[in-house]
């Protein structure tokens, strides 16, 4: 495309991130021409119930098909999300070589190697900075500023509900219901937050940002997945007794044969790594290349504007031409790459934190260490607390690096032990890598 | 450029940087022509003196004009360093349409304007990622993932030396000195560290970065600079008592006026602040856009394979063609904007650290406090310390916002009473932007 043209733009979907991305167009109109030479005219809104839309001078219409049809339609943007219409829609603008910019992450994790391809089959491309990471533009660091390093692990905070929740739990001394009925009322989590408070959300974004950064198909289905639902406040503060916060993280890693090791939970993370202080609403991605070491990403991770800042961002590369280059040229989107190798969960190395309920009586410890010695799991530290009163106290146990699998045999015996009060809590612990400790 | 293709590199300079970007090119090669369809030749490595460089099988030169003029040469990569040699090697390359990857902020940041009209004319392009930031992308997340976004405030720990010396003084308690010589030894300081510890390049990085995120043309001139060098030890104490972390920041803001505020000196960052956890010789950069909100770029800020990873990762670009398309097209670089409009440093609105020892006799906080009163400036804290003996004590202040012109005045006229031993500490403080507080 060459410079100074105006581009007519059809925006499906006018919600929340619709509505920043009009309002960006709009009042920033005299800025990006300033910066790009290039003029951005929402010529279409297309939305599914055009009574219920607002959406200032612009004309709103039900006709998708006719807006993406438009000779007024140069680039379509799709925030319809879920993976029903809204791909109905990609395809009809892809066959028609026309590109789409996208924050639709369940749509791009489910179908996404067979969309890439169909926008490659008509030249054209498709830009999803928006998809993950809100508006921190984590996805061009991945295939373009980090392309020189062989990404060895990707560790993020990609949920900003479930850390807002969590944020609660542990600054306030918070139950996980308290916590979520604020979130709710607050405009952070939905009235069925299901999706986010499962890990769903946050694996969707993993599937995306782990393809990626390991050039190979993630899907979701290869990703373990535990919500924060069952969290227990004294889980966390005894975490944070020890030095560790808890966050949903999603992450990546290469194991050492090259298997990818994939999971999103509850896990404990030391104080001192920065993903600790990640706070609130906010994400942040933290990225182990071969040559640049630990980098890290950090910002708001969704909202209407910040959102928005990623889809307009996209539209500016989609305009000038770039993307569909990076599109065509680099081998590093899911319809490249084969699918990706996995690590079995139960072959996770992780070190572990329990917290058991024992009977207060001669040899409970003595059965619980036994039964861990016996699955092969070393401790790191064993505390037994004092409570207030009644049968059972908290025993909290953290381990050295130990198999998933052995840890939850070991587990599975030390529940059946009659001295044991159920459910235990079993979370993971991730420790800073050795570039944390010192210069 | 096409895809598929070879690209023969000359590499001017073959220092630290140079080296990592020699390996990177050769022990990932496979890894780049899989990604990204091209394959990389280093055809001419020049240097100084090539008796004392080791660049393996390389061959290397010291004429530079045949290297760059070399029908084997499609893309130079400038590592000399300094606004000499490598200002006409650049020039050489430049008019014969050649594109230039470069690290070199201080040639950049004296003659960025006039380097970049020439690329122009002559219908190539400059990239330099690396010159700023290390191997984090933020010059891309600036010029291109934030574009959407009127940028109100750039605020970053950008010069690793620094870094280090100010962590080890944090949390070990060393003077400036002890620090200082630790580093010189690992390497993380030069024989003579003046450049890094008096802030200039720091001050370089942040005409580059500024300039970009406020599209407007910054020298090192237009900053405020004050360098580490002087920097006490119980200020880092009592600062720490306090809940703050001191570190080197450069900082940009958009004042009310739309001019700008431009400094470099050691500030009291709250211990909350994402930037306060960045230690080491890691770099962050705080980014406040009014889209987006606040995000964070962090990452290793110097070493030869973090900066070499920022080299490749625009090598690819320029292969492409995709920043020529943006170097074209975006009129955010310098010399494409007007000169800034600085806010004189007297001007700027700050909070203040003040450490005055004064001598332990009656009506000695009066008078100073008179002073600060008469000044305009209003106290947010002040605690009078106790110590071991002595005829002095220290006296902490902290103060709400006051203009740099009337503390200054202040301090003169404090420093200047008969019951005040000189010299007396004045350190400024940034509060996280609200956003931090809350969600």
């Amino acid at each position: 495309m060459t410079s100074d043209r105006t581009f007519g733009i059809t925006l499906l979907g006018c919600g929340i991130v619709g509505s920043g991305v009009a309002r960006i167009l709009t009042e920033q109109r005299e800025m990006l021409q300033r910066r790009t030479g290039m003029t951005f005219d929402i010529r279409h809104v297309v939305v599914r119930n055009a009574a219920k839309t607002r959406a200032g001078d612009l004309t709103v219409s039900t006709d998708f098909k006719a807006a993406i049809e438009s000779k007024e339609t140069d680039i379509v943007i799709e925030l319809i999300g879920g993976t029903g219409a809204a791909k109905t829609a990609i395809e009809t603008a892809l066959r028609l070589g026309k590109p789409i910019v996208t924050a639709n992450k369940s749509l791009l994790a489910a179908h996404g190697a067979e969309l890439f391809a169909l926008a490659k089959k008509h030249n054209t491309c498709i830009a999803f900075e928006a998809s993950a990471g809100g508006g921190v533009p984590i996805i061009n660091a991945l295939t373009r500023g980090l392309i020189a390093n062989r990404i060895d692990a990707l560790v993020g905070i990609v949920n900003g509900t479930c850390n807002v929740i969590l944020t609660r739990m542990t600054r306030n001394g918070w139950t996980y219901e308290q916590a979520l009925a604020e979130a709710q009322e607050k405009g952070f989590a939905e009235a069925d937050p299901t999706m986010d408070v499962s890990g769903r959300d946050a694996a969707q974004k993993l599937a995306l940002l782990a393809s990626l950064a390991f050039n190979a198909r993630v899907t979701e289905g290869d990703i373990y997945v535990e919500g924060i639902e069952t969290l227990q406040k004294v889980d966390i503060e005894f975490a944070k007794e020890m030095g560790y916060i808890i966050k949903l993280l999603a992450i990546a890693e290469r194991a050492a044969d090259d298997r990818l090791c994939l999971r999103v939970h509850p896990t404990l993370v030391h104080h001192e790594d920065v993903l600790a202080e990640v706070s609130g609403s906010f994400n942040a991605i933290s990225v182990y290349g071969n040559s640049l070491g630990h980098s890290l990403f950090y910002g708001r991770g969704a909202g209407a504007m910040p959102t928005a800042s990623a889809v307009v961002a996209d539209l500016v590369s989609v305009a000038m031409g770039t993307t569909q280059i990076e599109f065509k040229q680099l081998r590093v989107f899911p319809d490249t790459t084969a699918a990706a190798k996995i690590l079995p969960f139960h072959e996770l190395q992780s070190r572990y934190y329990l917290r058991l309920m024992a009977r207060d009586v001669p040899g409970v410890l003595a059965q619980v260490t036994t039964a861990l010695g016996e699955a092969g799991i070393s401790l790191s530290a064993i505390h037994q607390r004092e409570t207030d009163a009644g049968q059972f106290v908290p025993v909290i146990i953290t381990t050295h690096l130990a198999k998933e699998g052995a840890m939850q045999a070991a587990l599975q015996v030390i529940d059946a032990l009659p001295v044991i009060g159920r459910p235990s809590a079993c979370l993971r612990i991730i420790d800073p890598p050795l570039e944390f400790a010192g210069n």
